[in-house]
């Protein structure tokens, strides 16, 4: 630190001779080399320890969304909601963070995600882990028994995610739940609809929903013979088929869970079927399992599951996934089989979902990998979309525990936002980020006055318009930005047609000008810019 | 606790006896005495305290949004983001927090109101104070020079706020930015004529809006003698002027900050004018005020700016507002005046905004409290849209200080909202909540496979539908949904309408009812619900 000082010392005395040597009037080239030196004396000081050095960059596992990235996003919410509201949804809003404890034993293992505020006074708050547990909060707070509701928000986790798969800390979900006491599964069968509805239309590939319920993988626990204390564990084990094989699995809850060898082979013949209804009705004859009170309520209702199902267009009644027919794991895509695949609606016994405030049906869906085209990055597939039924959560908030059965899904869109912004790169397609219809420009100079004068014109008869704020800009200018902005249209005025009450009006695609009169220009632009897109 | 460990053991024991009762298969009556029993004792030990006691609540300063709020939120946003697309501007996001160290030193004392997150290891992370600061460091990070964006989001503030008066820890910023490098006040003048569009559509009452320049006030400071080290602080006793007398203000400057009377005395001879283009004039005749570079520069400004207002039809050439033609403060609206008072800009040398970023113009928008009506809660007044020129901001995240010149305005949606929803409780104007066109019911039972067929052809072909989640509901029940839902149309199937091919579709409101084939079925709901009310 000595020499440090010492070098401080020096600077500020070339300091002194500098203002010095200008007090004195010296010459421009004395004060100059005098500069010189000082700042050679302040680089070796080093940075200022006073000015602060900043990391310019958003916190870990987040991101910016861009104007183009915005597009994207607004177009998969345009298709959600549409959909969300074609089913009679109202929406809500709650606050990013709630007081700690209502989410507190909510998520079992995964509590340890949850972000936690600094306590500064006051009450202690967490950041919201999904929108279930704050609408069952909501639903209990306000004594609510019945509501079909619909929540798009971000949610946040402390998770270690791959961001190349479109996983993040802070990521929206799109929920729609259905609350209420009403006749079996004709709700639970809508959720499902929706589900097949929203991953159609957002034409982001092939789709596989997986159904099963909790009551079937219960009672199938309790028939092969395992503890009850090990329920939980033997489930999330069960989970791991879609990524792992049976063996695997099966290695796992013997080595490490402790589970009799015997025990894990009877659930492996179980939890390796999958198929349509056949498979239901061939599980409601099984004589072990339909001896399980449980089991046999989640059969019983899976069954009306799939007949509602087939009603609503979205499964088949026969399916083409009745066991045995095809054999999912290999599932390769062709052209047939791509037929075959809509609709689609799988009972896949090894289905378990990791929350545990489910209590009856459950379902996922997963993105079938469309075979990678050359030279492109294969997509990450995975679940793009959940849910199930949970009857208990909103009576673990009622001080009276008071329940209000409910069922919801939930659409994992950050997922499908990297799919859909791949594309579109993919395409090279140009996506416009803004909606202005015409810019007005001027070829002459000492026109911002009128220029300022029209666009303030078409603001005011609700024209989207711009102009360049600058006073004199060049015409080449004006034209390349409407060119680079998508900008279709032009209004150009200069002296004559300020004198003529004409405004030139130019497409910027064909280059083609008119001359407008000025009390039809509104108009003529709407004319020209009305969108064939509007559903309305 | 000696006593409790006690009656615990009672009921331990107690317990014990009447599972000994029941393996004796003792009488019913012998096991409900003491499960009687059990119950008391159990009743004298009090609440479990393994149980966990909820506290149904939002966090202090936080609310839910019920579907009627969301359908006034919505209205409001919808409105916002029409005139920022009008203006053309393009969209982005942000994250929700950001690094701790991106918003130090950015808001003076109020840095104090800045959620922090828990450090649970990795990055320190604060909840987003604002949209500007955000904004800064987006541009920065992506080396943008040229921007023009808006932003509608929740920003955090640890505040202490009144809610009645639309005022919350958590609430909504609408803000809209200019970045670049533009001749001078061309984008300053749309960000006040953006404002206007906006307040003006609303249709929430007459406003004004306070216009000055930080320049201008640092250049008063400078000629009346404030200590350069004294500015931050006179500035905010200045900026207290719409709450307080201009003797408490001086009170504050001589008494608590150390100001010599006749300095305080000469601040206030400038600070307590407001006008129109004319006091601008006025000013840049002032023999000390004109002599004063800085001042000079924001007078020219305003000239400027009071000049392109006029030419955008939110300032008269003469404004109602000129010095001495108007006693602003006691301002008390009567029907000449409100005629005066659209368009309002007014020229106020006591606005001085509190954040330090400002470099130059800066506004502020304020609602006229219009009389109060007999019974009605006096509506809170204040501001509602701030805003001004920040051209130091993105230096401070540029690694080389490169400057990027901004401008922008918020629009403070929260009060708005309040106002909103108390004009729609007053009017007990009903709102729908959700956007239903047609409800699929029944007459006759054992018709929920048909109604759930009719509803899913009705949802493939994009109309709004909803059905009761019931097998057999009465008719009764599901027009009365439709009334309490706002569905205008019922379509009615009984064994008949089947039968024939044809589906009645019924009026709720007029009670009408015909049949209609079903084929024709979607474009006859399609032209009875086709809204007027797009604008397309």
């Amino acid at each position: 630190m000595a020499g440090r000082e010492t070098l401080e010392e020096l600077v500020r005395l070339q300091g002194e001779r500098v203002r010095g040597l200008k007090q004195q009037k010296a010459s421009t080239e004395q004060i100059e080399e005098e500069v010189a030196k000082l700042l050679k004396l302040k680089a070796q000081l080093g940075p200022d320890e006073g000015k602060h050095k900043f990391v310019l960059k958003t916190p870990k596992g987040t991101r910016d969304y861009s104007p183009r990235q915005m597009a994207v996003r607004e177009k998969v919410f345009d298709v959600i909601i549409g959909c969300f509201k074609r089913h009679g949804a109202e929406v809500i809003d709650t606050p990013v963070f709630e007081l700690k404890e209502t989410l507190t034993g909510k998520y079992g293992e995964d509590s340890k995600l949850i972000y936690d505020l600094k306590d500064q006074g006051g009450e202690l708050l967490s950041l919201r882990y999904d929108l279930t547990v704050p609408f069952a909060r909501y639903l209990a707070m306000n004594k609510l028994t019945n509501i079909k509701r619909y929540h798009i928000a971000k949610v946040y986790r402390r998770d270690n995610p791959a961001m190349t798969r479109g996983r993040y800390r802070e990521f929206y979900q799109c929920d729609f739940d259905i609350a209420g006491q009403f006749d079996p599964m004709i709700p639970d069968a809508e959720c499902l609809k929706i589900m097949c509805e929203i991953l159609s239309s957002l034409q982001i590939g092939d789709f596989l929903v997986k159904v099963n319920d909790r009551r079937i993988l219960d009672g199938l626990f309790a028939i092969c013979g395992v503890p009850d204390t090990k329920f939980r564990t033997i489930c999330s084990s069960v989970d791991k088929l879609d990524k792992m094989s049976w063996e695997e699995v099966k290695n796992e809850m013997v080595g490490e869970k402790g589970l009799a060898p015997e025990v894990a082979d009877r659930i492996g013949d179980y939890v390796q079927q999958h198929g349509g209804v056949s498979l239901v009705e061939q599980l409601l004859q099984d004589p072990k399992l339909s001896q399980n009170k449980q089991a046999l309520e989640g059969l019983g209702d899976l069954k009306l599951l799939f007949e509602y199902l087939t009603l609503f267009g979205v499964a088949d009644k026969v399916s083409p996934f009745d066991a045995g027919a095809l054999g999912l794991e290999d599932l390769e895509p062709h052209p047939e089989l791509s037929l075959l695949l809509s609709p689609q609606i799988s009972f896949d016994l090894s289905l378990a979902r990791g929350l545990d405030y489910y209590t009856g049906v459950i379902y996922e869906a997963v993105l079938l990998q469309p075979p990678a085209q050359a030279g492109e990055e294969p997509l990450g597939v995975g679940s793009v979309a959940a849910g199930g039924r949970y009857d208990g959560l909103v009576g673990m908030f009622d001080p009276k525990g008071r329940k209000v059965p409910c069922v919801g899904l939930s659409i994992g869109v950050e997922r499908i936002f990297s799919i859909v912004e791949q594309r579109l790169e993919a395409l090279e397609e140009k996506v416009r980020t803004t909606e202005t219809q015409v810019l007005v420009a001027s070829a002459q100079k000492k026109l911002l006055e009128e220029r300022l004068k029209l666009v303030s014109e078409l603001w005011d008869a609700g024209i989207k318009a711009e102009l360049l704020y600058k006073k004199n800009p060049k015409l080449l200018n004006q034209l390349q930005y409407c060119e680079e902005a998508g900008i279709p249209l032009v209004a150009i005025i200069g002296e004559q047609e300020l004198k003529d009450g004409v405004v030139k009006l130019r497409s910027v695609t064909s280059r083609e000008e008119v001359d407008v009169r000025r009390e039809d220009l509104v108009e003529e632009i709407k004319r020209r810019t009305s969108q064939p897109s509007c559903t309305c």
